[in-house]
């Protein structure tokens, strides 16, 4: 199930070639990416702090992330992602083709 | 040929699965990663401001970057990186296996 969304995150597409495409994406307080699902296995890097709300299934989890952390997730799982704190959040993703 | 090294970059692994090796690079000024080649393709996602100085084949380029910039770069070409500015500099580097 996604999140209410009455702000959408934006994207900025940063670069785009035959090995990955890198997306930054910036939330609003409030703002949500929407439901969706990766087609390619991808990684995301946190530019600033953020409380960032999942909901994977319909299982939400709250994480405190701070600039600089980063993770990688398989393609293929659905979920939308909402910046649950009080200030803008910022994260780049890269997706990788192969 | 590499930067004269006094401070080194200081790297910190975030992840390493099948899909990629995710390394958090920190710079004091002046600090410098040293002469290296990537054996895997690569992102770079700069979670600070940065004033870069990078060496590719003696040929010195500088670039200022703001966080949340990216970029991505083919494996095998051999450089140097330096933070050429008078703060810490970090970036968050994306190795991709596949």
């Amino acid at each position: 199930m996604a999140f209410t969304c009455t702000i959408p995150a934006v994207p900025t597409q940063l670069a785009d070639d035959d090995r990955v495409r890198i997306t930054r994406w910036d939330f609003e307080p409030g703002a949500t990416t929407g439901w969706h699902e990766h087609a390619m296995d991808y990684a995301i890097v946190f530019v600033t702090d953020g409380l960032m709300a999942i909901d994977v299934d319909g299982k939400v989890s709250h994480v405190e992330m701070k600039a600089g952390q980063a993770y990688s997730r398989p393609a293929g799982i659905k979920h939308d992602v909402k910046n649950d704190g009080g200030a803008p959040m910022s994260f780049v993703e890269i997706e990788t083709k192969r």
